[in-house]
């Protein structure tokens, strides 16, 4: 892990705390949730509205998709955008999309709080620097085949440019294992932790590519500690135009929202109980602690 | 996954539960803890009480240890296998203990309560057949290079003759990623509950090889509903003769096994909860459910 | 292997043949060699002269370098791509360069005679549009974790925009194994032969990562029938200012490029002569032929 | 690569030469060939004189099958045994078979020239030692997750047993394609050659799972230096009871052979060629020489 100068951990050194839209990422726990692609308005809309109302706080949404096929639907561009703009101004909810061209930065900016840079273009070194330039908040997803201290190096590159708005999101990488779409790498969340002061959330909508996984992988990713999730939620997901197999349902997300708010809070009253303890002089308190900076009942503290 | 005529599960089937010295593995939630490698007998001893008064309700220990090179620490052996057995009428923990060669199975099977299949062996065939042949509950762990339908049909070669008393062990896999020792695959908790009746715990010792992530781990696999899990436990981890990098100290395992347990019973005490609003006819429970079986809450109702 | 209209291959249609520059590729047999990146004018000058006195058809020279961090050399920019245009009216080679961005495809496109589109932007579906649109032969590197069907869908999207000129080189896939830089996959020659009609080079600079191997792996290339060859020299490897351990001194080309032209030499001998035996009628020459479109030796014909 | 006392090269060494039924392996060219199981009297006989004919060295054939699945077909064992008895005894072909079992080391042995250790049971450890006790000659393939310097240290088990007759045989590893049934990692051939003085052969049956590919890799295997192939042959392909996908009719394997001779004489023929100018003085016999005991002409020399 040499020469991460703006991205690594100094000794001690606080994380980061980036702030978009009145959510302090990094220190409340963050839940973006929305539909793989923008297909319709009526979709959008709906599906922006019951994420906000399961807890979501900002909505996701594909206008440029890349895809496997050229023949597969590559999003409706800017068409795409101004669906998503209209659900900004009617839920509240900020926007994140993704750029996947250096000439595209700037414009799609406009229409996004946070810029994301998907796994297939992670070493695209060309889109972090327009990225980093741009100043606009950056969600950088892990590449399927990246080692951590590759994609570490990607968010130097934005860091580089004198943006230090970047979040990082691990979605799972490319094994031998074909019983899910890729394999959901949770120790990225105390690894991130330890070397690096950037916050780190998780999408099991991607890192499994399997519904009945998506809840137990996110509890999993809470109790590591991570910073956030993001998942793709479809008001009708049987008919979506891309993802149909990962895509929840909106009943489904509450019920999922609702478990990860409790584990969250639990996890809060425990790190005040034991902070709390410590503060007493109890002994037990003290024993065996594993380094605060890497303690995910302490990470949980909102 | 095909023909896994005693392995797979069956629609509405209950989940199995193998009773070991006490403990229902598969309803209550199991810690095995204990030293790599049976070093000394003060060694094992100090570790044993240390691990039991953690709350750990049995102890691991290798007197077989298959090493990369011929020339590392092979173990004790018989010798091993009397100081866990001294270690067993001292603390009153059951021994899991691994065997590597079928002329074994039989001599090692009268010491431990449970024979571990390591992942270098998951498809030596010759020893899960004697392993089933055996009767003994078997620890199977999964290769490190095996596919969920691999491993489950490992578990079916020792069902296959007539032993039903088999516990699967997710300990990471191999990948690119070279920071973590292994990549701990947590999607196979949910994985193995959906497709098999048969209990899975999680090593994040091996699965991480990181001394500072064996907590967040387990949480995180308490979480995604593990059934339990095996951790590496020293009383002086500095000396020790393998794994010296993944040992836990007995003050971190007594502060990780508090945390879990707190975590269980938040987890158990929410499902609770839920299972009442459910027969209340509160809607709320009802919806957006994602199959009991799967569910992580319900599946931490101990 | 569905939908690959273009890039996949119709029964008994015959192989693309690509004219650049004089050389018929997937005809003739071409060798791409130069060093990793054009440092200065003296090293890249007399690196050319040395490749071309030893037989190799095109210069290959880096002017913008994708390098895992941001304060590694990232190349000389327009500066490099005018040296490479000196060296190309001082030696005749044709220049192939790669290019990372969409914006600069146009007028990159004016110094290279082939753009090459590297591993880590094998899916940029952008930039691979704008490949199309341009028109230029693109040499189309494989991802370091991309699947044989990913890679021809990725060469569909330039030839969807009208651009029927794509080369494919394999250069080594990411996996556990850390002896070597990257694995070789030359499986991949007769797997390209047979499911589509576009040429295959390989690079065993990059496949491999190490020195030795690169003659064994150029010859083993050869013989599995590839369709050319991506190698780097410099004048000076010890002063290279990338790829350092990889790049063959001029010396140690001359003599691959000998052992190559013998074993083409002898491969397009023997295929002759099994062609004439077959056309006497002689029965030896018809038993157990695996089918001629897969045939590295009638492939050595050139 | 440390601690490899036996099995390491050491400067200037020479490579090993193990005397087999008259071949000596390391030095000629050998190949073995057979079914992939032993299934019948006459299968196995016929298979064995097509082998035989067309110029294999030595009969292969599995008794033993480790299988996936308990209920899939596991071999004749001592009946098969028998049939490669008489096989032998008929053609005259040393037999070469897989023994999986530390109990069936000495039995098994008395009917083989050669014992196969399979990719799964490469870490058995314990059979590893039995097999150095037993001092037959053992072939022992690569796991299909090991490293090569896990590899080397199996065949330091075995050597530390006082057994000298090892053989390395690459058969593809596993990684994210799926195209093939495993990846041929041919440049194992030179780093094999580089870091032991073991004989390494090159099995392109298992290390492509297809039919069209094992010409083109048997070819590269020969022109990267290997010692030998160990290949799938069958007399009725269709109706075999495994590996159906990857088993030779005897048209296709004679097909094969004359085209691994032709290119073997080659490459022998130009070594000496390349002897000779060097003894004569030539200077660019000298000049780019990459290090005679990795050369892969030099090699060729039977």
């Amino acid at each position: 892990m040499n020469n991460l100068k703006l991205s690594g951990r100094k000794p001690d050194e606080a994380r980061s705390v980036i702030e978009v839209g009145g959510v302090r990422i990094g220190e409340d726990f963050l839940v973006i949730a929305g539909p793989c692609s923008v297909e319709t308005e009526e979709q959008t809309l709906r599906t922006a509205e019951a994420v906000r109302d399961a807890g979501a706080k900002m909505l996701r949404g594909g206008a440029f998709k890349p895809r496997t096929s050229p023949y597969a639907f590559q999003g409706l561009g800017l068409k795409g955008l101004k669906i998503l703009d209209k659900a900004k101004k009617e839920t509240g909810l900020p926007i994140v999309t993704e750029v996947v061209d250096t000439r595209d930065v700037s414009w799609v900016g406009e229409y996004a709080d946070i810029l994301q840079i998907g796994a297939r273009n992670m070493q695209n070194f060309s889109l972090l620097r327009e990225a980093g330039k741009s100043g606009k908040p950056i969600l950088l997803k892990r590449g399927m085949y990246s080692t951590l201290e590759e994609w570490l190096n990607c968010a130097e590159y934005i860091l580089a440019e004198g943006n230090d708005k970047v979040i990082l999101c691990e979605r799972g990488i490319r094994t031998f294992e074909t019983y899910t779409r890729n394999t959901l790498d949770l120790s990225m969340v105390p690894a991130v932790h330890a070397e690096s002061h950037l916050p780190i959330l998780v999408d099991p909508s991607h890192g499994t590519g399997i519904l009945f996984m998506i809840e137990p992988m996110s509890l999993a990713a809470v109790a590591a500690g991570a910073d956030g999730l993001e998942i793709e939620v479809h008001v009708d997901p049987k008919t979506a135009m891309s993802d149909k197999e990962q895509q929840l349902t909106p009943e489904a997300f509450r019920t999922l929202m609702r478990r990860v708010a409790d584990l969250r809070e639990f996890m809060a009253e425990r790190a005040m109980a034991e902070a709390d303890a410590a503060a007493r002089g109890d002994p037990a308190a003290r024993e065996g602690v594993l380094g605060s900076r890497r303690d995910p009942f302490a990470d949980a503290m909102d």
